[in-house]
């Protein structure tokens, strides 16, 4: 029989007791940021748990990173104090366990209602790497930008291709989206042109977030990589491809991305993950030896991206997706990362790229849905080649497990116009 | 007459009274960091003046911001803070200042010998960006990647092109540089190999520190930009240009750059290099309003790379280049960065990419002065085309004024070979 909890949980809630995932939040305006996983309808308070010593287990008991303003400290503790955390709320908060259940007061200060919480970047990011390992969208973007000969370049089979990205503009869901202003270049032997993006755009991504990390200077086995995860998000590359078109040759996007990255609140752990763990897509040719792993998996997370249009009140659904498409996985980029010494930190992000499936409804961003605005999407009654001031795109992504969905909630944003 | 020192600066010493220069050091091994402004062959401990309560001017009187584990706190508080800072340090060092030249005891306390202390990165650095600023490189690399048509792609005159690199890497001077393994590949249809990078390279850059940062979502104006900026170090932007070659296309520089970057432990102050600033080169085309200043200036920074062979004593110099190449300014990188709404924090760092100039002795690195490995250079009995296990790379700068040098001391890092 499935695991329930003492708190009410809704069949389509996201956040069953299977889940339990970590965010920051406040319980109200001007409070302390502290730590809580998601139960239901609720936000179970850690620095409380903490407090009452139910953490009693020896990775827990004596550690105050529960009384943090992040969740660093917690991820740089490893898999034995996930694995304890996890044991220690499955039990309090299962409908078989008093200790929570039957204390009243407790449970007044343990459990705050999620409707009444303000929540917050989870981690303190000292660096975000954005990979590009779905092998659709690297497909797509070739033909739209160089042509159906070799549209793959040829280091993609090989390398986990990935661009540093900026950390300082990460921000939490429901965080407003200014349009970027900056240059583009409509033609060859055109001048520039500047003002606001014209070609604004999301990208459905997920980011891994990083555990422990590594020494400077030692690199980390492809096959102990996932020690080094701690969980995923839901990640929003919010794009401006007109500037990123113009100035990405020779070293990257830069001011294209930098704008804005938006991510979901709660941290889906590997843990919660594993029942949904899928065999990664077979990889042709076989990668070098530091990138063949013994198991190579992903996880079939289902991924939706709706857009409510400026003006509009309901969403309309643009694209379904998959994490499973991804061609790389994620202990082989953090591997990959890892091979030339690079140091991780906890909190570090790792984005995974564009997550586009196969058919054209999989697609993960504008640019491919409307093959670079040549094909219009029509959003009941209104249309959209790129994303104009007022709309809202909104992510989701859950699992399905038998008789219960272990999901990642929304992660959201709007746009809004451009600043003098 | 010159500004002098009751502290004996030797005449070609990098830091007379004329400097003061910022860094974090420990005056014993396992003590606590503590800000410092060097003064001859002496460190003046910030935290010693402070708790004296020498800062009395009303924007330092009650900070605590030289009780921090770095300079951040100091750098937000903006060019205000930093002028009232180097008034009273430029009085308490003077010649005629008898506060602290008359009181052993302070002074027994407050200056430390330089060659006792342990130097510190002085910043907590949450993002790094990289330019590619100096004309010369630019057309040097396109050169020798693509040719003599154009060498210069078309986008680089409007633009201050730029990449995020990665922060966590980033040491000292001092600091042993391992040799990163990675993916290289020799030719077009050859299988990639792993390894040990063939092809190491130092890269002579020098970066700015951001001082204030701005809101997500507001630019800096152009003309604004230098009240962002708190000062310059030296930069050595190690480059495994195998590695890079091979992953760069389409997403730019990852895992060629981000197994280490050195940086000088002494801030250099833009007050301190007012003196020595110059005409920056003219722009052709005209740069679009929002990268239009009303006076664009470089510092005439004079830059020497010398190397010490593995196995020699000696070093030999290599090149001799000057931060007035620059072609795009700081200012203009830096109103360049936020002009999408990208939001700088203190202590951010901005690098000027590979600062080359005309000649081929001013050239920044060994991609270019040996042109790709095709020209080794002559070190004194043996040759180098790239970097060897063993080498030692030393960076100088500094500014010649009238009977005083306004220097940045060095900037240092040794190879050592591959860890499995």
């Amino acid at each position: 029989m499935a695991l329930k909890s003492f708190v009410e949980v809704q069949p389509d809630s996201h956040f069953p007791i299977q889940n339990l995932p970590y965010g920051m939040f406040r319980p109200e305006p001007g409070s302390e940021p502290r730590p809580g996983v998601a139960i239901g309808d609720y936000v179970l308070d850690l620095s409380v748990v903490a407090s009452a010593g139910l953490f009693d287990g020896p990775c827990l008991k004596n550690s105050d990173c529960f009384k943090q303003p992040n969740l660093n400290k917690f991820l740089g503790l490893g898999r034995p104090a996930w694995k304890e955390a996890r044991t220690t709320l499955q039990k309090l908060l299962s409908a078989a366990e008093p200790v929570l259940r039957d204390n009243a007061s407790l449970m007044e200060k343990a459990l705050v209602p999620m409707d009444k919480v303000q929540m917050l970047l989870p981690i303190a990011i000292g660096d975000y790497t954005d990979f590009f390992a779905s092998k659709h969208h690297a497909k797509n973007c070739g033909l739209i930008f160089r042509g159906p000969e070799n549209p793959i370049n040829p280091n993609w089979f090989h390398i986990p291709i990935a661009y540093h990205g900026r950390a300082s503009s990460i921000v939490i869901s429901g965080t407003d989206i200014i349009r970027p202003r900056g240059q583009g270049h409509p033609a060859a032997n055109s001048l520039p042109y500047f003002g606001p993006s014209r070609k604004l755009d999301f990208e459905l991504e997920m980011a891994a977030v990083v555990g422990p990390g590594n020494e400077l200077g030692k690199s980390v086995d492809v096959d102990e990589a996932a020690d080094h995860i701690f969980g995923l998000v839901l990640m929003n590359d919010w794009s401006a491809r007109d500037i990123q078109a113009w100035e990405y040759v020779p070293l990257g996007p830069f001011l294209g991305k930098s704008f804005g990255t938006t991510i979901s609140p709660w941290i889906v752990t590997l843990d919660a993950l594993e029942p949904f763990a899928s065999d990664a897509p077979e990889q042709s040719p076989s990668p070098l030896p530091y990138l063949a792993e013994k198991e190579s998996k992903n996880y079939d997370i289902s991924l939706q991206v709706s857009i409510v249009p400026a003006g509009h009140k309901d969403a309309f659904t643009v694209t379904r997706s998959n994490f499973k498409h991804l061609y790389w996985t994620i202990t082989q980029q953090l591997a990959h990362h890892t091979i030339n010494g690079c140091n991780l930190r906890p909190g570090d992000l790792l984005g995974t790229g564009t997550i586009s499936g196969p058919e054209p409804e999989s697609y993960g961003c504008l640019l491919e849905l409307t093959w670079n605005g040549q094909k219009p999407l029509s959003l009941g009654g209104t249309s959209r080649t790129f994303l104009e001031d007022g709309d809202e795109v909104i992510f989701t992504g859950c699992c399905k497990g038998d008789g219960y969905t272990v999901g990642f909630g929304k992660c959201s944003g709007k746009i809004i116009p451009s600043q003098p």
